[in-house]
């Protein structure tokens, strides 16, 4: 039975959504060949599926419209490919989740959201442009302004995973696991979009390098911005 | 064979080290009766036990003089009692502890600085004004004169385990480990010291509430500042 991902995409058909990388590298992770559909942000409401949001997976008569139930449900479905949740923990996963969502995404978002508007197709941006100016009460070309000052704190947010990756070669031990591709998401939209963020030499870049390499390059066979 | 547990003590003969409470906690989940020997900070070089610091266990010829060191030696000295690192998982703890380490003692340590100083017997307040000002870079009395910011740079470094823990009853799941007691710590801190820093209602003092049931009410026999 056939998967098939839906994921957003930009203005060039980049693949930039941290969380549909999520989903991407969960699918590598248990070596699934899905076929991957590129849609726009006002494309989601068309497919009727009920679904705001992006990444969507469909197998069967199942459709999953979130990484976390993306992950889990293909944790169920493929037993016998390589576990996403080492020893069945998913306390640690949902933690990182968690984290990544407030200390990471928030000053990667801030730092970008303007460089985010301009990858977008055209008739994707008015929607960012009101959705997201709505929710950072500023516009997007102020709020880059402090760019330096968004990745001076995105720096600081990292300082656990640093400490962490200077001990072990991935997040959850010496082999990749989920826990990984949801930080993996937020470095790999930074890639794709924007300026780098981090150090060369930081732990942090070293262990998304490696990332990177996973799975036959998928991540590296996204093309960068600009 | 007897285990002796070092902890740091105030003026009262408090124990309000967060390190010590880690170490508290896993011997009491391991079902441990320590003997508890409480000193001062001009105590320690005085063991001659080579550390600066404490927690310092020791158990027959053993010295364990971290409480990470202390944790791991426990669970492998005592594997029929209960697992402080559930599926033998050691990743989240590091994670945690490296998390707490840096987002939830920074803000911590600066609310109340000068309080720790209050409760230190006097022989110990020179070294930890000379020690703590260098760190900080400012007085203890300054520092603590924005008590309100680092409360509410507390609150928002708490997200993710806020989200955590609506979630699930533990930051592990739905018992309590290792992983607790580096959060617990912290807060025991500020208990045992300071003002209340969180709401009432936040998830994260609702968690703190049920530690401090665990073991027979160990955590709150501890006598609170005031």
């Amino acid at each position: 039975m056939s998967y098939v991902l839906y994921e957003l995409r930009g203005a060039q058909n980049q693949a930039f959504s941290p969380f549909c990388w999520r989903a991407r590298m969960a699918l590598a992770h248990k070596g699934i060949q899905a076929e991957t559909r590129r849609v726009r942000y006002v494309d989601i409401a068309k497919l009727e599926l009920s679904a705001n949001t992006v990444p969507i997976l469909i197998h069967g008569d199942r459709v999953l419209k979130d990484s976390w139930d993306i992950a889990t449900y293909l944790e169920e479905a493929e037993p016998k490919a390589p576990s996403l949740f080492p020893r069945g923990d998913r306390s640690f996963p949902r933690f990182i989740q968690h984290w990544t969502g407030t200390s990471v995404h928030i000053p990667i978002f801030k730092a970008m959201a303007f460089d985010i508007w301009e990858i977008l197709d055209p008739e994707d941006q008015p929607y960012f442009r009101a959705t997201r100016e709505k929710r950072l009460g500023a516009s997007l070309e102020s709020t880059c302004l402090s760019w330096s000052q968004h990745v001076k704190e995105l720096s600081a947010a990292l300082a656990p995973l640093r400490s962490q990756l200077r001990e072990q070669n991935f997040i959850g031990g010496e082999a990749p696991a989920y826990v990984d591709y949801i930080v993996f998401g937020a470095l790999q939209w930074v890639r794709v979009i924007s300026a780098g963020m981090l150090e060369k030499n930081d732990p942090v870049a070293t262990w998304f390098d490696r990332c990177l390499d996973l799975y036959g390059g998928l991540g590296r066979s996204e093309p960068r911005a600009g």
